[in-house]
């Protein structure tokens, strides 16, 4: 009998299969980029290259932040508290534009080294620069979904919006075949992207077979600058663009009524919720809760670090259960078994990816991440989804392996030199102090 | 020249002394059980018994977290996203008929050690067996305040409330000359404690010197149901039973109007926030922005592991500030050092203890922790408030001081053998499941 090449072991497996199955003291082989076996009890004479013992531990699919601004991670902390166009004019804007692909470089490499060290497996990204996301997804081992952000003004990477269009092309050709990264088509939002824009994009992306991703009714002065500039709310803009479908990927969607939930539903379009963001920018409550009754597969992101202000997956699942029931006082919505099928399968399915990665299954590729459980704060152990949810954090994950290849083991960062890139960060930050003046 | 006891240099300081003084490359000196001396830049030619080098990171006071009870640690996770009666009947209530001291030492133990890994040094508690809790907090080196919950009803520890009275006062007198232990007199809400209860427990507490605390305006129902049995509401009828002053301490105050908040500040009560679980029970968003600019001190509790399921204050601070910012639909509320404060100096003036902790002056008792923040979720880092409320978690504390105590080094505890206490946490939780069938 050959040898497999990774052997997880001694730990309780949560599938987030079609039937969420937990499988007691699980064990979980890997052969190349793909899971090739699940069962249930002791390795027997299974022999592998690498043997990896959970220790009683969490067997878990790697999660994934389905909408992020990777490098923000360098404006972290840099003004919080702020009344929104404030923040934006005075801080999020200036810094913006003054920034280079050597900014975005660090933050998204910063980011990368978070997101694994918080058991985030895959991502999806929008932002300038877009090239050295995919990049420094690539040399972390994180898998990932980007696309450069499309606006109706000049950007600091590609200038004029054709040759943001171009870029985009260049994007999509370059990585098509790359295991790791997949590109998609991103228009900021559409008080941003004027009509030729956005079905610029939309027949990109038809045409490409990639999303289509962009920030839906955040705000209500988003809401509010829609309906003046053409006399109708968000979602009936984007329906009679042409624009809804399942190619579709709407972050936010804090300002939908149940009739717009119910068109989204019809068309597919998936929905990306931000919790902390959305909380902390005071923008409102995402009817979530009302978009998964009716059908809508609803992802979780942390959005950027300017506005959250971290990348961990575990206090974003912790907000998103907590957020939902004080808002409707009713303590039984978004139970945590749903809120994490948001941070793993049913955000895998938001980004097109539920095929590759989302749940523990064999033929899928070997995104997972194991949870160190021998702790104080995670003692006794009734449930687990609980536990995930509302007692564990970020850094409670131990292992993670993404596409077959070990990427963090015993909370060692094995692709990136971390004391390197944070050194480089620090770095990065004065030149922000800088443009802020 | 004497050498000092410890000597904690290479730090930010942040004081949250009346100026919320900040000191970079600061450096302390602790003396026995006090701190000695605050002053800015290296070490120089002072000598110590023990230095610890802060690395760059941040040296703060200690966090209190002002309402909790500790034991229900093994409760966490046994059941959440359920109706709060089917949750209260079905679990809370008999498997808190069924408990002993031996159970209660378990998760108190478990509690302590969890609370010092996560960075707080001061808790206040209610619950059943108190005489274990303070016994725990002796053994782990915490400072607390407790006292053991008083009702209407046969409680498993003492039988009727008269003993429980004859309980409290031995509490009170056999812990009255300890310098971490304080006790309070614990009636335990409006709704489970009638008008005799209530006046017996006000003398005790005002004859005996000691903080009153029970729960208020928790949730409708309570609120309701205090209006349907007296005919006013909580605050008028803790106005109109005397129970009103500086020496109350009233957890939640979810359901309280303007007019009552008056009524509060102008007798002094202090509140105790705990919005984790006011989110996951669904109670409600209680009026904290509000409370705060009328100048009712406000301090910051997780409340217990049955409806958080943490202890982790910085969790709580995340949610405190996001929590009322979407509520208020305003970014500006509940910012970072306003929250930070809650879990620091003014939950020490919440509970009395102002001139003990809370702050780090010199003359105070030495309780401090000490952040590391090379890390890549805290770097860059421009502004440490914002750090600790929105980025940081309990897992970023490195060294613990209490009361002039190491406690914990290198997260390390030296006061508790954490393997045997989580093993221990275990096999209560096998009776647990008993008990719930």
């Amino acid at each position: 009998m050959n040898a497999t090449d990774i052997l997880v072991f001694n730990g309780t497996i949560l599938t987030m299969d079609g039937q969420n199955r937990v499988i007691p003291d699980g064990l979980l082989t890997v052969e190349g980029d793909r899971i090739s076996s699940i069962r249930k009890n002791g390795k027997g004479s299974i022999k592998a290259h690498k043997e990896i013992d959970a220790e009683g531990g969490l067997i878990l699919p790697g999660l994934i932040n389905s909408h992020t601004h990777a490098a923000m991670t360098l404006f972290r902390g840099l003004a919080d508290d702020l009344p929104l166009m404030e923040w934006l004019n005075n801080y999020v804007f200036p810094v913006e534009g003054k920034m280079d692909a050597d900014f975005v470089r660090v933050g998204s490499l910063l980011a990368c080294a978070e997101m694994i060290l918080s058991g985030t497996t895959t991502f999806c990204d929008m932002y300038l620069f877009e090239e050295e996301v995919a990049k420094a997804a690539k040399k972390s081992g994180m898998r990932c979904l980007v696309g450069e952000v499309l606006y109706d003004f000049p950007s600091p990477n590609y200038g004029s919006v054709e040759k943001g269009f171009t870029y985009t092309k260049e994007l999509i050709e370059r990585w098509k075949e790359d295991p790791l990264v997949d590109i998609a088509v991103e228009p900021h939002s559409l008080f941003t992207c004027g009509v030729d824009l956005l079905h610029k994009a939309n027949d990109l992306a038809l045409n490409s077979d990639v999303p289509l991703i962009l920030h839906v009714a955040e705000t209500r002065t988003e809401l509010e600058e829609i309906e003046k500039q053409y006399g109708k709310r968000p979602v009936q803009h984007l329906m009679d663009l042409g624009l809804l479908g399942p190619h579709l990927i709407a972050d936010h969607c804090v300002y939908i009524n149940e009739s717009e939930i119910e068109v989204l539903a019809q068309h597919k379009v998936s929905v990306v919720h931000n919790p902390e963001s959305n909380m902390k920018l005071a923008s409102g409550f995402a009817p979530v809760p009302e978009m998964i009754a009716k059908g809508v597969t609803v992802g979780l992101g942390t959005d950027g670090c300017a506005s959250n202000n971290n990348l961990d997956l575990f206090a974003e699942m912790d907000m998103a259960a907590k957020l939902h029931k004080v808002n409707k006082l009713d303590p039984t919505v978004m139970d945590a078994q749903t809120v994490f099928r948001m941070a793993t399968i049913d955000g895998a399915r938001a980004l097109g990816l539920e095929k590759i990665t989302g749940s523990l299954e064999v033929g899928k590729r070997a995104d997972l991440i194991i949870i160190d459980t021998n702790k104080p704060h995670l003692i006794p152990m009734y449930n687990p989804y609980s536990h995930l949810v509302y007692a564990a954090g970020g850094h409670d994950v131990k292992h993670s392996i993404i596409d077959g290849s070990i990427v963090m083991e015993d909370r060692k960062l094995l692709t990136l030199e971390v004391e390197d890139i944070m050194e480089q960060a620090k770095e990065q930050s004065h030149r922000v102090r800088e443009w802020v003046g």
